[in-house]
C-alpha cells in the first residue's frame, strides 16, 4: 500500500524507464502525444494524478502496453 | 486504437465485471473507497475519464491488480 505521493512517482519512474529505454527526450514523447513537454515532465516528477486517456496515449506513444505503469500499485481508502 | 469513449466505456466495462464477479455492489464498493455510489456507476458507463489514484483505489478495493483495467488499452495522439 503506496501513500499518494510514492504512487505518483512510482509511475512517472516507471513512465521516464519506459521513455529513456528508447531514447526519447520528453519534448519528443509530448509531441507524439499531442501534450507540452512541461505536463510530462511533471507526470515523471509525480506531480499529477494523470487521467486515464493521458496514461494510454503514453503507453501507445511508447510503444508498451498501460499495464506497465500501474502494475502491483495499491492504495487504501 | 480505441475512439475515447469506446476506451472509457471498456475499462468501465471491466470494472463492473470485476465488481460483480466478487458481489459488490456500487455502493458497497464506493464506501470502500470513499467514493459516492453515483460517481462509481458514471465510472462504470465510461463517463469519466478517471484519474490514477482513483484507478488504484477502486483495484484495491476489488482485491484485483490495476493492470487488469487497462490492459491492452490504445489511443492515438
Amino acid at each position: 500500500m503506496q501513500d499518494d505521493a510514492d504512487l505518483l512517482e512510482e509511475f512517472g519512474r516507471r513512465l521516464r524507464h519506459q521513455r529513456t529505454a528508447i531514447g526519447l527526450s520528453q519534448e519528443e514523447l509530448a509531441h507524439r502525444c499531442g501534450m507540452h513537454r512541461t505536463y510530462v515532465s511533471s507526470v515523471e516528477r509525480g506531480e499529477r494524478n494523470i487521467a486515464l486517456l493521458n496514461i494510454v496515449s503514453l503507453a501507445t506513444a511508447l510503444g508498451t502496453d498501460a499495464s506497465t505503469f500501474v502494475a502491483g500499485l495499491s492504495r487504501g481508502p
